[in-house]
């Protein structure tokens, strides 16, 4: 399996085992990241940094894919690829899930129970659907929420 | 190579071929990403909203790769993956470098110029060095800049 595959690779970190992919899409029409209009504004996007705080479970990739994975079908996108890195002696993990309508990335400190969330969707996702996913799999007792309304032309 | 098999995987797209990668580091101490204090602030890292208008070559990902990891390093950061989406028809591309110290992600709209940047660094990167890198890259006749502390704790 890949993730086997990636295991091996990465036992070898830093720099001689970096990864790249480059994917390119057959299917005609699969741009979901249209421009939209909202408040009389018209942009890209939206992108919620969300900051989460007495937060759990930081320390668990596959519990952390999983939930975002969630939130991302949540807020109605469509998943392409994730990519979750497991640091040690710390336990933190650094991934993104890559949507067609952007991304969500993660970096979490387990030992100040802090986790930085980004939620960047475009087209007809809803990024705010995203938000109970994350309360109920991390439990925070804080959340720090701001919004950017990326490449705004109106 | 790796890319030839996403490029095998991903012609289905789009979700019978999630792929998912989950990978630890066999390393002790290969976390970068500690807090910093900075002017008075003690926070988690420097996170740059980058939006470049007037942008060329926002549809090649071989290009965008090579910038973005030439970014990253410019900024004194370890690469750890990449993975970039090229879609069609309007030939934009999504896709992040995954970093030691967090992560530069893009999202172009070629049909408009128009390129959404994110560069979240920790540790002791300097995000700020990246942004001559894709000057270089993409020629924007305009930059617009977003700074967010996240993870502020003093």
């Amino acid at each position: 399996m890949n993730a086997l595959t990636q295991l091996g690779m990465v036992s070898d970190f830093p720099s001689e085992n970096q990864t790249t992919d480059i994917v390119s899409a057959a299917v005609e029409d699969d741009r979901k990241d249209y421009f939209v209009e909202r408040d009389g504004m018209r942009y890209a996007g939206t992108h919620l940094l969300v900051d989460l705080w007495g937060a759990s479970r930081l320390d668990d990739p596959e519990h952390i894919d999983a939930a975002l994975r969630e939130a991302a079908l949540a807020a109605g996108a469509t998943i392409l690829h994730s990519h979750f890195h497991h640091f040690s002696p710390n336990g933190g993990v650094s991934g993104v899930v890559i949507l067609a309508e952007s991304h969500i990335s993660i970096h979490t400190w387990p030992e100040r129970s802090f986790a930085a969330v980004d939620i960047f969707m475009c087209g007809a996702c809803d990024p705010y659907l995203a938000i109970p996913v994350l309360q109920e799999a991390f439990s925070p007792t804080d959340v720090r929420l701001d919004e950017q309304r990326r490449g705004r032309i109106a």
